[in-house]
């Protein structure tokens, strides 16, 4: 079985991962790396990014989903998303983790390593972090990025604008259905849309990532915009798997069930050709799923016919007591 | 009582967060504070610090022995202390929460009050954050600051080097034990030392803050810069409320309780003279407490006569199933 945190010990945990993870904070702008009270990082001349996001036990994942390599993967690459969304790059991150002293130390360090590991890949250090004792395995990484060009937020979109997201939706939304029903499935990694993200923040009008769905993220986006997002439902990619295993129920989970990560974003007409000039760099699948439209900030669901259909209003919320899996129609 | 998380929803508490912030991120370097994917922050010149530290409920803290507004400001200095010990001041935070979805809506806005006052106390602002369910309270803060001048670390105290402190150590030690033994005490908060720590760069070899107490963090400092601590017994400013409730056995207590907060700092005999110059405008008292010397990283106590005290090793370990309150000779 291996060593426990309580066998070990914090202090001594973090020194052996010290011993280890020089090559994890070597190079980029890193000055001083894991291991004193703060880290040190250059300066740039570019716009900072600054977010955060965590991971709770049982609440986003259960530990038998998924290796603790996978699960530290997941954790780095749901806050870097954040800064994808703006239309930026990782540079360095934090882990704060708690962890139950029963907890094999092998366990930490895989999941540690699954952070630094991911971040290594997407250009990021991973410089540094905290341990504290907790019931559960819970982890906040915290990103800082920046932006090589345009800083896209979420409230550009005008009517007129088109609607676009990366990738497909409802795929990872249907593996933890089945893992969360006892059915085998792989606990999805989101995907990283760094690169795809930085291209697109220059011709996007307003960007977010698609983390609780995409019916509640485009909400979202058209309230901060103060405008209307009519999303096409013909045109939304729902990630085939999704569409084999629900049917006509597919296009309703895809939109609502979240963890997608893929990006949303809405493009001025005037862009649209250079847009299609970077598509074949973005390493990603990107589908124009609806248009921007006046009125308060809304989601509407179009049919072919241009006819309104219901659309849930739920995407994941994590202190109102509906299943992230129902959706009311509103 | 009011209404719970679970009545209020997650995304209608951020909303409502929002609209009350404005204030709170308004200013400073922000560009887009609170409530899109990431913060922007406008880069500088200078190093950028990046630290992260938590509080876990019934780990560092019980519910009942303060406000939530005041743990929420603890919370903050926690985290900013790490940003002080690197001679640095904090520019920005973000807070990653878990919360009960039966916690009072209203105390986890005191909460967020006690975080984002502190940050604006400080000259820096809370710009995002995150929010989980989750079984007990537990906030991560990361912190963003920068270095006015010189970066200090823990690696630079060298054979010669005096060591100092500043306030006292001992007092925040025991109003935890009183807490936890369930008698009145008041929860200390961590003194801010931004100013103190950004005065004190500019003649330290090394720094570090005093959070698991006064012998293991020197520990962590000698370690780091390959020397030895001597401290002398009789030097330690020992807090009077924690020399009149434990007599002959304060100076061990307040060697290992931890908490403190306080800066633990190495200074070469060339640069006394500008650390006597700089002591009127640190705010806080200042105490020389003994000097470097060769030898491994070590830490050693010693009585007026120059002999070897048996010093205990113990401080807070998260892991280590020793009462933190307990200690052991070496």
């Amino acid at each position: 079985v291996g060593r426990r945190l309580g066998d070990v010990g914090e202090h001594a945990w973090i020194a052996a991962l010290r011993r280890r993870v020089g090559r994890w904070t070597a190079g980029g702008r890193v000055v001083v790396g894991l291991g004193d009270d703060a880290a040190v990082v250059r300066p740039g001349r570019r716009p900072l990014l600054f977010t955060t996001d965590a991971l709770v036990e049982d609440v986003h994942f259960r530990r038998a989903w998924a290796p603790p390599r996978v699960l530290g993967r997941r954790a780095f690459r749901v806050a870097a998303s954040d800064v994808a969304a703006m239309g930026g790059r990782p540079l360095v991150a934090l882990l704060a983790v708690e962890a139950p002293v029963r907890l094999p130390a092998a366990d930490l360090d895989a999941f540690v390593s699954g952070v630094a590991g991911a971040a290594r890949r997407a250009g990021a250090r991973l410089v540094g972090g905290n341990l504290a004792a907790g019931p559960h395995l819970a982890a906040a990484v915290a990103v800082l990025g920046e932006s090589p060009g345009r800083v896209v937020t979420r409230a550009g979109a005008r009517p007129g604008d088109r609607v676009y997201v990366t990738g497909t939706v409802g795929g990872a939304g249907l593996a933890i259905r089945r893992l969360l029903a006892g059915r085998p499935a792989r606990l999805p990694v989101p995907p990283d849309r760094s690169a795809a993200g930085v291209l697109l923040a220059t011709v996007a009008s307003a960007m977010i990532d698609v983390s609780d769905g995409l019916a509640q993220d485009a909400g979202h986006l058209a309230r901060a915009s103060g405008a209307t997002v009519a999303v096409e439902a013909a045109r939304v990619p729902v990630a085939p798997a999704c569409r084999r295993a629900l049917g006509p129920e597919a296009l309703i989970f895809a939109l609502t069930a979240g963890e997608d990560y893929e990006l949303l974003l809405t493009v001025p007409a005037a862009r649209e050709r250079r847009l299609a000039a970077l598509v074949p760099r973005l390493g990603c699948r990107l589908t124009r799923i609806g248009r921007v439209v006046g009125g308060a900030g809304r989601v509407r669901l179009v049919d072919p016919t241009g006819g309104t259909l219901g659309l849930p209003v739920a995407g994941f919320d994590h202190f109102v007591r509906r299943s992230r899996r129902s959706s009311r129609t509103s």
